[in-house]
């Protein structure tokens, strides 16, 4: 129903370039978890599932945008196992397709079938989720120049870069569905734990690869000096040799597959990617706790499944 | 009043560099064309000036915005003789920078006082306007890869890129002020004509160097093709040996200072340079005729010095 009816925001016009290129990442896949999310939160306070379509059309828009222009800030040359909108289209027209991917999500936004002071709260809502994102990125992207980082600071990181706009989704369908202020609130907190949970589990899959030797991604975010959950975790944990290992490898751009390999070793050593792991159930546990107060439904049932998705996939 | 009021919009916040690189040109001047037009729009069909200043902002806010992107497709160095956005606080944060104030000048266009169907029409065709600029640019960039362009497809570039701007910024200032239907209708046709007048000025300025060694800028421009009406007339009119050196240097990334002299000298010599004054000169006067409906007042007689100001003005 969603994959349908988001088109219509996403036809292609002239000039063709411009909109082959926001149609890129949108066409290319995607779990479409946030527009899931906003749609079965409506139906857990209604029967109206439709009428949150043009706002989860909004979120995913919003979504796409930021993905287009974090892939030209992060120099990330694959997205959705194709090339990144600016290495297929250049990187000037992939900023202006994420601009006009931006303002089409303000267009589906507005054509939000609520009253007047709804749809002004759902575009203040709005908005400050976008800036929260900015900041975010910002953030993630200072924190690489950082030595270390301390774990709320990295929390608070990703509920602005990733959990808010999860937040958003889930109470911006309550309160179109009509939701009263107790299920809204409800929702809205299912939304924030379920998006850290979401990020701190993305963090935790980049770094449990099976293979043997260690793939680019993870030798990446070691040289770049990434901080997920984990590496902040490893970072104020380790101790003497361990902390010179880190103070010499970690964030170091020209360090070899050895090297990588041994703070690679350091995150389990230390109990680093368990605890990412287990601050993630504790989120999803959050999120369960959350919803207890909406009435029983088809719905709320597949708000406790996504909880367990999320959890469980594998990208 | 303007600059009092917006900003509100450009508090300084955490993370400090986004937020700079975000205030770096709204505080580094600007003529502030666009929100002075919106509020002597306003003011030629109401007596409440002020209640134009939200979406005045608005509009200020997304031309920056479009500046600070603009600038980094075009790889331009200088905006408002100081370091472009990107120059000075990197590519990155530029970006980031640049998204954020496009989510605040939605944030100024909501605060505006109008009724629910008042603000869903400015709110699209604010939407619209963006998606034209991005259309513009994308535009503009092909065009410099073209050979030739028609005039035609020059002024709907132009159209899209800059006019549109000034045609939604009276507009939208007659639409607060609560203008009759023809009244607005005067004030969209006087914007777009003032627009394209403002545009062919601004083409028209950077070629009429009086210095007798060629600006940096002329020269860029002819080294990188760039399609001004200028060099569109130039283009359709050229035969023989003209046509011959403008394809042997127009666009030619290294032309030497003295080919592109040649072209320079070109331009004047087959009266193209004295064509786009001319073209000019014509929208200031569609500018003009298009206003004569609305009842006489101080505003009205600002809308007149406006265009005044628009042909005069060096840069």
């Amino acid at each position: 129903m969603f994959n349908t009816y988001w088109q219509r925001y996403l036809q292609l016009k002239k000039p063709t370039a411009l909109y082959e290129a926001s149609r890129h990442l949108p066409f290319a896949g995607g779990k479409r978890i946030r527009p899931f999310l906003t749609m079965i939160s409506c139906e857990s306070v209604s029967s109206d599932v439709q009428k949150a379509l043009p706002f989860a059309a909004g979120l995913e828009l919003m979504h796409n945008f930021t993905l287009v222009h974090d892939d030209i800030m992060d120099h990330s040359m694959l997205r959705r196992k194709l090339p990144a909108v600016h290495v297929k289209f250049g990187e000037p027209t992939a900023i202006l397709s994420g601009d006009l991917l931006f303002a089409k999500s303000f267009e589906a936004i507005l054509e939000t079938s609520v009253d007047f002071s709804k749809l002004k709260q759902l575009q203040q809502d709005f908005i400050d989720c976008v800036i929260a994102i900015c900041e975010g990125q910002q953030l993630d992207m200072e924190f690489e120049q950082q030595k270390t980082v301390p774990e709320q600071d990295y929390l608070d990181m990703i509920s602005k870069k990733t959990a808010g706009l999860f937040e958003l989704s889930s109470k911006g369908g309550g309160l179109i569905g009509g939701g009263n202020l107790q299920e809204v609130a409800a929702l809205k907190r299912y939304g924030m734990a379920l998006g850290l949970a979401f990020q701190i589990w993305d963090d935790y899959l980049d770094m449990s690869s099976t293979t043997t030797t260690l793939g680019k991604d993870i030798g990446n975010d070691i040289r770049n000096g990434k901080k997920t959950l984990i590496a902040v975790h490893c970072l104020s944990h380790a101790t003497g040799k361990q902390k010179k290992l880190l103070d010499d490898i970690f964030g170091n751009r020209s360090a070899s597959e050895h090297d990588v390999a041994k703070v690679y070793d350091l995150f389990s050593e230390l109990g680093s990617v368990e605890y990412a792991q287990q601050r993630a159930l504790q989120y999803t546990n959050q999120a369960k706790d959350a919803i207890t107060v909406l009435k029983p439904s088809d719905a709320k049932e597949l708000l406790y499944k996504l909880i367990d998705y999320t959890i469980r996939r594998e990208k």
